[in-house]
Order: structure tokens, then C-alpha cells, then sequence
């Protein structure tokens, strides 16, 4: 335990496995300063990694699409086992495996009192909201990692109930930190119920989570839109109607195709600002997939968006995407009554049922998603097959605990 | 009764009162042939108009900004006396004093099932959602006029108990029809609640009732912004804070002056597409204030979206915004987890608890927007006045019945 | 069509087929006359049964536990096809077969509106509600019958879109009148959702549906409590976990066995008022099964009660019971922070979806619930049959139309 | 601070103020031995008495209706200086003047995610949820006290803004640790909205905290329901109407004659277990209050009960009673559809937004319930009043804070 390795962006394109030191039971420093408390976090835990995903929303940094410095710690979808803990560290123990919510929240704010743990106030001195290893998202080490530390830990993590059980469906467990309750918050944003038609717009594993969870909320039928053919095979994997958009055919008639109208119940955009156009629209991008998936919902629809839209985009096709302003059909949506709702995932909203309904063996997002197990030195070569758009969710396993 | 008068549009400035045959109980024929059903309608019932208003959406279509043809005739905020009922009006009476929502619905449809009036699917064949007098919206005939027809009126009138009393509070009631309930959703789908500081962009009509119905809600502290002085007193005739937009200071600022943050639990937009930009961002007019709105929404907020954005605008700054594409900071929303809510009030799901607000002596709704009644020939004065920024809602007389 | 023929209720134990006119468009002469309206229905239509279940709740009528007279027409789970049509009937056609919910219902007063379409204000003088073969329930003619008068058949029918497409399905579909929906009423008040944990006490075919439905929402694990053998096994063979409360064994135990702690997440009574003790608390009938709910309940739930309480038993054990007045344990649900969800499920706020699921080759509930068709000759020996604790759902096919 | 005093149960109807030592920063033996955990309380602030009131729930103890021993420590209704923090509290300081929920609450559980405060399930080994000073309550000393320990302080405490301008408006604030939520919380669960007709049975503080509510909600009537002449003047003093129930009228007469029905919109039992009936029904006294709420709700109401029912009452009119099984006329409630909602308010769920109601002088809970300021020593005066009946609600003093 003299040293810890962690993930961290070397430039576009670029990661690379650094040395850091070991964590200590402290705030970083932006933190603690920006919001003037002490740095010692009684209420911390060290987690040794058990396993730790890379996310679509990592490839933004990767990619050169934020204002992430070289040297940026990367990795926020983290599961671990307790090897230390804080004095105030009450109801979990050293050797308990969970895992770890990607938003980090204090559970003391008013944000988190009303469950909107995304969003929390005391953890980013700069806006609401904090995350492991990103950018602007109040400078915490990322959990691509060997080890993390964890602040407000008897709030922050989910414990599993058995430590060999849940070892045994670690691959589905894995998905808890981040994708399968982010993408279960877009189906339920978007009102997927009993017998609903839903759209989701995006094969990645968000939009397979999406489509995924909308399956368990009791959807009649689950179309999924990309033009990445691998992606939608496995969204056909478990049962979804494939919408590939790489033809040029109108996704409106796609989806007549499918359920006999025009439109869906629900619609997700698993997508956000990083959408390229297909056809007719592909000038005004950031804003093409929202705009479709408000053209096939129907009337009174909400839309879930759980694809991510940022304030600043340096990468941006013109100036006003640049600063996050898009082009919306917003006339659109009102002639609609349409609700949009944005923002990240309150994971600890969800996770905790999902967990139960993986360890009562009945859902299989592992599988749904395809993970795919690397070591933290395959970190590298895991981002640039997901870049490529590989059908996988890559799960790193740092000390070789996965079977 | 061997005839009608009706205000219609007569081109960009301008309305008259024209003569048109008394109305029959009869869906028109494009409702009925679009839709594949019989024009005689047993469920409908001819009012005899005690009140009909003018409103801010009606200005859309004088100013020139919509397709609305030469002829259109107008008027959805109506208040009258039953003087016919068809053979399937069960539970209505000749002489039963009613407010009709502006929303044309069937009460048998599946949007009309889940309370959603406002898109009703069997009253508009070319969308979802009709109303009296207003293009594209399924061409019923208007009610600013003598006599009017309301189809499926069972389900569509509020009786008011007493005739007496309701003659009495009539320039309270009129409100029922369109703008009260409207604020009130605006307040409502921005989640005002008890304790809520509240920020209400624009002090029409709408506005005005959107922040008088936030009081309703309990909020705090109501903030109404605005750049016209007569408006900003208006609000503040009933307790609000005025934000004086017309200065150039920041909004954030203002509102930081009177709440101690920058930020407000709530907001509405009550302006909608014809936005004019103050100070900064005047160029990207059509979504300056729902940007505005996002600004100072706090973290976690809903966006009530009451103010009109349309599909068309003939008369749009640039090519997108003709095709209803404007320039949102959506970026700015996401970070913020913001929910925005649009579309049409369902005036049915409010009007009813309102009206017992009213009868209670509970709300006066009439003088927070400065109702002024005028007669029928007088209508173009009215339209002229309201247009040029008159602190005030004009209530049609058109019979005189309003003491 | 010079006839009809339904089965009514003779006495205690008794029922019978027997000869009555053929409907006609015209309300009850009770529902006219106590609500002040004319009979003539323009509303209504006349159709002619497909498919027509026995209920469980007809089962009171039968056993001689209500004030039902002999003579009583009985039926209120129907499918049809449409032979007649009244004049205000515009959105359904003769030759459509169609679901009809068992709450007969106006859409035209507030409760309809809110879609409370079991407390309908416009159908029942006597009290908020009505259904079709009923006693104390508006005087409507019962349904398992060869034709049955549907009033405000615009409001109230469900139509299948596709004939063949019903036909082949019907045993499914002819689940939507009541029990289906009833069942998902029942869970969806208990607050199940993906990954709870669920007791369903009552194994009958409203107990078999809400265990199916639970599953439907999500749930992790659901237990089906019983003390019919036969019925138990029905429940497993869906995946359902049995309690069998023949042997005396606690049921917080049973529980504990199965989910691991004495407590589920949500939890639904099934059963109602003719409850049975078993074991130690046998002397306090009535409120048993209700108390026993509670005491499985977690603190904080809801409990879904789909199973009948009356405000008049003549049957009953004691004296307040007889006016409905049973010995619940308040005091241990008020501890736990219950919440109560009480009486009839408006069947209009499920059957579309579920119809769609149905549909969509997702929901099997005849299998679940067993099924099984009978002529409308066999009625009574299906009464005895389903009295004596058949695990079977017996539906009525009274012109040889299911296959 | 060498030692405290807390007033303390000496058996039925008496109470005195005895010596304690100072409190420390360490959990109930009972609690921390219960769960497991450590006594240590990092996470815990030792509060001055600012005020501290009696509270109705207080009486049950001292009238001897519970198992509360001799020496029982009282006091649920705590507002506070802080003199002592712990390690682990961050965002609170000493001199910080704060409210605390009577709720003990940790802040880390399932329940307390859920913002079910009131069911907490790691503060109490016996069952869920805790108070200070309360039988049965996990031990936790009572806070009618000089200085109180206030365990996982970050999450219990609500901060007022400003010293001075809390302790300006004291006597409005400190009705936030339980009566003024407590209220709001049986208006809610009532549905209380706009234009809502209310009755509310009980004037003591909690009835008239939930009628006071029940107005800043929105309702059009409230009817408060007693037979305590002086307690229905307090209920009319701020706008109510008075139903005395002394005088033998059938309540549902009462009502009709103020809102020209028979029923009202929504129905809160601020009374609970200890009901007296009034004329016919006074032998079926511990639901008479519920039976009668259920009488007057129209069908689909919700009935909020924050009256309290218990487990255990020594003091019961019958053995059923004494194990808090009570003849709820259940039936009733299931024809009317109605939903029961039961159990401790949480409050912290409404307490910020009501604090911000106060502060800007929109909310004036002390006058309407009667605020009334004595001394510690006067704490048995205080009780033995209130018994009696006074129309007030007493607040402790202890440090001579209050103007």
C-alpha cells in the first residue's frame, strides 16, 4: 500500500497508467478551500478497486471535447472493497464490498435531503454537482484506479450483502456505479411504463441500459436508433427492435415500420452533443438527435435526456456550440407539450433496487451491454476500442479480482 | 338570433366585427371530415357569449406572425349562457351560466383519459389540440362574438353554481377560461410550493397570473421581470417584486438584491418566442428569455413554459427561428438538471379548484391583471391598446350583461 | 335478437340463466330518475358478448353475504363486439369487439375527470360508483348475458385494433374488464417497483393478478400467501414464491425464509372481508388478512387493498361488523407510517397499457390465472366450481366465439 | 455548564424539572449497543435551549395512557444555540441558532434516503424511527432541557440565516421542530389544494397547525371540529369556521351548512387514539375521530392522520384497544375509495420551506396556535394547563433567550 496507479489523460487520443500517491482520508484541497471546511474527512473510506468501467463520458475528455488538462485523473464508475475507514464511518466495515455512486454528494445539503444527489452543494465549490475523474467536476482523483478514496461514506456507497455472492455477479454489480441506473433514469424521466413504446435514441451503453431498463419497466416494445451495426445487433441481443439510421430512411417511418404509427410513448436521448446528423440534417448537429426524438414522441410525451450536454464545447461546430447553445425545434416540443428532462443521473436514486433485482437473478445487464474485462494496464488499448465503437463495456479489473 | 357578429382578422393591425350566421350544432367540416365522423352534434350547445377576452396569443396572430388568412375569426376565452342543448348534453341546463376551457377536447379520447386537454386527438386533424378561433388549430369557429358553439359540452363547461353570484365575480370568473388557469399551470409545472421564491419572466396577462397564482402556492417571494414600467407596478400592485429589465443590470443581479442569491427555487417563462433581448444577448432574441430563465433557476429547478413558442413564425429574425429552431443553452440546463415543461395549459385539470377560490372570495384575479371591460365595437381599441403595452386584460361585454 | 338471456341470482348458493328482453339504448329507470336525467342514450351501445367472466366478488351475491334479491342479474366482466350504436356515438363503429371496464362511468363529472372512473358521480343515485349486474350498485343489468347495454360507450370502451388479432388472444384480453387491471391496481398502490419485494395475501384470481402484475413492475421477489393448496401451486408456476398459511407457521417467518428478513417492501390484500383466520388469530375474521399485511409490511410502505370491504354484511360475525366495522391494528400501521389504498380499481387507468402488453406478446395472465371457458348454460356449475376453491378463472363464451 | 436540568415524568399528571449531567457527544448506551456501533459521536452538537414546547403527543406520557417509567426524560420540540460541535460536523458552527426535528434521524439508511425521517432505521434498535424524551423512542434524552445532545447534526439541524432576525420571530420558528410541519404534513396527506373544502377534526395546536397549513395551501374553507368552546374561537381567530361537536349536530349537518354539501374535499384527524365521541357513537371511542373524518370525506379523498394511534395503550377502554385494535368502519372508507395516511410527519421535508414562509412574513403559526412563553421552572404549570385545555401552546424559556 505505498503508492496507488490511476488512469489519467496525456492528450487527445491519450491515456496513459501514472503513479500517485496512496489516498489519504481528505477533501482535495479545491474543496475544502472553495467551501471553507477542513481538509480530514472522518467521514471517508479508502476502497481497494475491485472493479472500475470506462464510460462513454470519459471519451469526451479523451477525445479533446473539454477544457480537461493533460494530467486529468479519469474514472468515476467504481466498485471496491472497504480498506479503511474514517472515524465517523458507522454502518459499513473494512472488508465490505459496494459500490460507489459516480456523483459524489455529502448527504447533509438540501439537494441530497430531496434525493437529488447529482446536484449536491457541498462538494464543488465552482457549480452544484461533483464526479471522480472529471473535468470541472470539483477536482476529485479518478477511480481507473487501484485505490480511491470515497468521502461521505455511509452515504455514498451501496453495500452488497454478501461479499461471495456478490463477487460472483460482480460484472452486473459493476454496472450499478453509473450506466444501469443512468440509464434506467432516462426510461423513467421519459414515463416508460407497462405497455409503453419507447425510442431510445443510441446504441452506447447508456442507450442499451436504457433500453435495457425500459424492458424491466414493463415496455411493450423497445426500438433502439444508431448507425453503428455491431451496437444495434446487440441491442437486438435482448429483444429490441433496431432503427439504423446509417440507410438515410426517415426514423418516423422506421418506427411505423415497427408499431404501426408514426410515433412512441416515450422517447430517450442516450446521445447528447456529440450527435452527428444522419441525411437531411447532419449541418445542425449537437442538436439533431434531440430534435428527432422530439419529432417521434408522441403528444404529452417527457423526454428523458440522459446524454450529456455541456456549457462549453471548444471542439464545437460554430460559436454558439461552443458555449453550449444549440439549435432546439423547441416550437416543436411546445405544440407537443413535451417535458424535457436533462441533467446526470442521481444514481443513489435507483441503484439500490437495481441491485436487488440483479442479485434476485433477474436482470442481466452485463450481458445487455457487453462487458468485457481488461486490466487497468489494457486501460489504454479499452478507450481506443471504445472510441472505435466496439459493442462493449470495458470493465477494468486492477488487481486480477474478477474471475 | 337570425344571426352572428364575430371579431376576425382582418391583416397585420387589424380586426373588425363581422356578421356571420348563428351557429349550429355542428362540428366543422374539417374536424368531421378530416376525421372520418358525422357533423351533427347532439353533444354540443350554443352559448350566448356574457364575456369573452382578448388575449396576448390572439396578438400573434394580428401582429402578422403566423399564417393566420385574412377572415380568421378570433376569441378562446369564453364565458356565456347555454340558450341550446343538443340531445347527448345531460348534465347542462338552457341558463346555466358556464367558463369554457379555451381547449377544444372530446373527454373520450386517450390524452383527454389522462387529463391532457390541451392535446386532445379528435378535434384537430392535422395535430394534436384545437381551440375556438385560432389558426391551425382546427377552424372552430372564434368567440369574440354574440353567439358561440362548444362541442361535447358536458364535458367541456364548468357550470358556475349561482347565477346571481356569478354575475356578480363575473370579471373574476371570465379568467377561468384561458389565462388564470394558465398562470397557474406555469406556477404549478415549475414546482412552486410552499416557501418558494419564484422569478416570472414577463408581466402580460399570463405573467400577471402566473405570479398572482404563485402566491396562491405559498411562495415567499415572487420576483415578475418586465421592461414595461405600467406592467412592473401592475405586479407590484399585489405584492410582487419588480425586476426592471429595461435598465441593462443583469437579471441574476436583481434578483440577488431582493432574495439574497442569485437564484430562485422557481421560474416561468410568460413570454415565450416573440422575446426581445435586453442589454447583452439582444441578438438571439427568440430564446433570450428561456436562457434567462435557466440562469437563474437553481440547480435541481423545473422551468414552467407557459409563453408561446411556435412551429412557423413568418416573421422570424432568421431561417431557423421561421422554422421554430432557436438558439437554447442547453448545455446550461443539463449542468443544472433543469426540467422544462411546455405546451398549451389543460385548463380543465385547474379551472374548477380556481372557481371555488373565486366563489370563496379567495382570489381576485381581475385586479391583479387589471381586467377592463369594453363592448364589442369596441373591440379593435382594445386589441390596439393591449398591443401597445396597456397594463390591462380587456373583457368583450357582448350583450351588456356585465354591470 | 328478439331476446336476451343472463344469468341472475336465486338464492344462496343459486343461480340461474333466464329470458329477458333485449337491451335497448336507455339508461336504468333508477339512474334517470334519481339523477334528474332523461333515459334516452345517444351514448350508449348494445353488444353482444364475446367473452364474460365470473368474479370473485359475484361470489358474495351468491354466498348470501350481501343484500342482493333473488333475481339479481349478475356479470360485470365483459368483452364485446358492437351491434348498435347510439347517436353520440362517434369514435366506435358496429363490428368493433372491445373491453369494457366493470366501473360504469359518465366521463363527464369531476371524478371521471380525474380518472377516478370507479367513484363516477353520474351513474349510481345512491352513492359515487356503479357496475354492470350489481347489487347496491345503480341497477344495471348484469353482463353474463347474450347482449348488454354499454352507456357512454365513447368513455367507457376499449377497442381492440385488430379483430382476428383479439380473437386468437381473447383469453388474455377478456383479463382487462377487471381483474388484470384490478390486480395491477392493487400493486401499483402497494408501491411495487423494479426490485421490490412483494406479499400478495389471497391466491384467487385478483390475488394471481396482482402477483403477476407485481412481477410486471419489477419486482424482485413476490409471495403469494394462501391456504389452497391448489391455488398455491398456480401462483409458483409463474415464479411466484407460496406461503401456505394451512400449517400455522408465523407468516413473518415464512417471509423471512424466502426474502431473508420478516418484511417485504410492499404489500397487498387480496382478500377482503370473507377473510379466514388461520391459527391464533382465527376469532377476529374480518380484519385479518388486513392485519397480518401490516405486520409484513416495512415501515414506510403502502398497502395495495384490491380486496372488497362493505359497509353492510348481513353475514357477518359480530354485530359491527355487520355494518362493516372490523378490529383493525391502526395503531401498528400508524407506527410503521402506512399508507392505506382502499376500494375499486378504475379499470380505465390500466386496461390500455395492459391491452398493449397483451398485444405485444408480453403478458400472459390467462395462463397465470387458469383460464378456462365455459358455456353460458355451464354458469352455475362454474359458480360452484370457481366457490369450492378451483384454481381456475372461468369465462363465460356465450355464442361459441372463442376457439 | 458543570450540569443540565430536564423536566421529567413522576408518574400519572405529574412531571418535574430534575439535575443531569452536562451531555456529552456520545449516542444512548441503548442505541449504540442496539446497532452495534460506537458510542462516540462525531458526527454530534451539543445545543443550548433557546425554546423547547410542550407538545400534545407529550400528555399521552403524563396522563399515564403509556409505558413511559418514572423518570422518563420530555421533550421532542427542540430550537437551539450550538456550543459544541463534533469532528465531523461541517457545516454547522457554534452560534449557529437552529431548529431541530423532532425526528432523530441519521441521514444514512434506505429510510432516510428516501426522506422517511420519521422511520429512521438506525437510531431506535426497538423499531423504526426515534424522538428525544419519548417513551419507547430509543432512549434518547429529552430536550425540555437546558442543553441537548443533537446526533448527525449536518442532517438534522435546519440553520435559521441570521441570529437576530431568528430570534426576532422565535415564537413563529420553534413551532418548526414538530406542530407547524406536523400540521402542513396532515394538510398534505390530505391533498389539500387549491380550492380545497378541509375539515380538520381537533383544535388543539396540531389541528389548528394543520387548518393554519391547510389555508397556505391553497383551500378555499377550512372547518376545524372540536368540542372546546376556547380552542374554536383560536380556529376562527385566523379564518376558519368552528364545528362544535359539543352540542349533539351530526357533523355532516354542520358542514353542510357551511359549505352547502355534506363533505368536503380533504380530512385531517389531528386527534387520534385518546377520542372522545360525541352523542351517539361515545362507546366506540378510540376511532370515533377516524370513523367521523371518514364520513365527511367525499369519495377519493386521501385522509391525512396525524393524530396519534398507538401499539400499546395501558389506559384503553378494551382489551382490543389495549393492543391498539380499534373498530375502524373500514367498508365505509373502501366505497368512498378512500387512501389513509398515517404515521410521524417527517420533518424535515417540510421544515426549510415553511422556516422561509416565516421569514418572509408570509406564515404566522405562533398566534394562530397560541404561543404562549414560560419559564423551566414553569414547565409543570405548562402541562397541567394544557391538560385542562387552554387554547394555547406553551414554549419553555430555559436561558430567558425570548423577548
Amino acid at each position: 500500500m505505498s503508492g496507488n496507479r490511476i488512469v489519467v489523460y496525456k492528450g487527445p487520443g491519450e491515456v496513459a497508467v501514472e503513479h500517485f500517491d496512496y489516498p489519504t482520508l481528505e477533501l482535495p484541497q479545491e474543496v475544502a478551500e472553495g467551501l471553507g471546511i477542513k481538509r480530514s474527512a472522518p467521514h471517508a473510506v479508502i476502497l481497494k478497486l475491485v472493479t472500475t468501467n470506462i464510460c462513454g463520458s470519459d471519451q469526451h475528455m479523451v477525445r479533446g471535447r473539454t477544457t480537461a488538462p493533460i494530467g486529468q485523473t479519469l474514472g468515476h464508475e467504481i466498485t471496491g472493497e472497504i480498506v479503511e475507514v474514517g472515524d465517523d464511518v458507522l454502518f459499513h466495515r473494512v472488508g465490505d464490498i459496494c459500490s460507489v455512486p459516480f456523483n459524489i454528494a455529502c448527504g447533509r445539503c438540501r439537494m441530497c435531503n430531496e434525493g437529488q444527489t447529482g446536484i449536491c452543494l457541498n462538494v464543488n465549490p465552482a457549480r452544484a454537482g461533483a464526479a471522480y475523474g472529471y473535468v470541472d467536476m470539483g477536482g476529485w482523483l479518478g477511480g481507473q484506479a487501484e485505490y480511491v478514496m470515497i468521502p461521505y461514506a455511509d452515504f455514498n456507497l451501496l453495500k452488497f450483502p454478501d461479499r461471495d455472492e456478490a463477487l460472483e455477479k460482480i460484472l452486473d454489480l459493476t454496472m450499478l456505479s453509473d450506466i444501469f441506473p443512468t440509464g434506467y433514469h432516462g426510461a423513467v424521466s421519459a414515463g416508460v411504463t407497462t405497455g409503453s413504446t419507447v425510442y431510445v435514441a443510441g446504441a452506447g451503453p447508456v442507450g442499451l441500459a436504457a433500453a435495457y431498463s425500459a424492458q424491466l419497466l414493463g415496455a411493450a416494445t423497445v426500438i433502439v436508433g444508431d448507425m453503428n451495426a455491431d451496437r444495434l445487433r446487440q441491442a437486438e441481443s435482448f429483444g429490441c427492435a433496431a432503427a439504423d439510421l446509417s440507410k438515410g430512411d426517415a426514423l418516423a417511418d422506421i418506427i411505423a415500420d415497427i408499431v404501426g404509427e408514426p410515433e412512441v410513448d416515450a422517447a430517450v436521448d442516450a446521445v447528447g452533443f456529440e450527435a452527428r446528423g444522419h441525411g437531411h440534417g447532419a449541418a445542425e448537429a449537437p442538436a439533431t438527435v434531440l430534435n428527432d426524438v422530439m419529432n417521434v414522441a408522441r403528444a404529452g410525451a417527457s423526454l428523458g435526456i440522459p446524454g450529456l450536454y455541456v456549457t462549453g464545447d471548444p471542439g464545437a461546430v460554430d460559436e454558439a456550440a461552443k458555449h453550449g447553445q444549440i439549435g432546439v425545434r423547441l416550437g416543436l416540443g411546445w405544440a407537443k407539450s413535451h417535458r424535457f428532462v436533462t441533467g446526470q443521473c442521481p444514481v443513489k436514486k435507483y441503484n439500490r433496487q437495481l441491485m436487488n433485482l440483479i442479485l434476485a437473478d433477474r436482470a442481466h445487464i452485463a450481458q445487455a451491454v457487453g462487458a468485457t474485462t481488461i486490466g487497468l494496464d489494457e486501460a489504454a488499448e479499452g478507450y481506443a476500442q471504445f472510441d472505435a465503437g466496439a459493442a462493449q463495456k470495458f470493465v477494468i479489473d486492477p488487481h486480477g479480482m474478477v474471475s
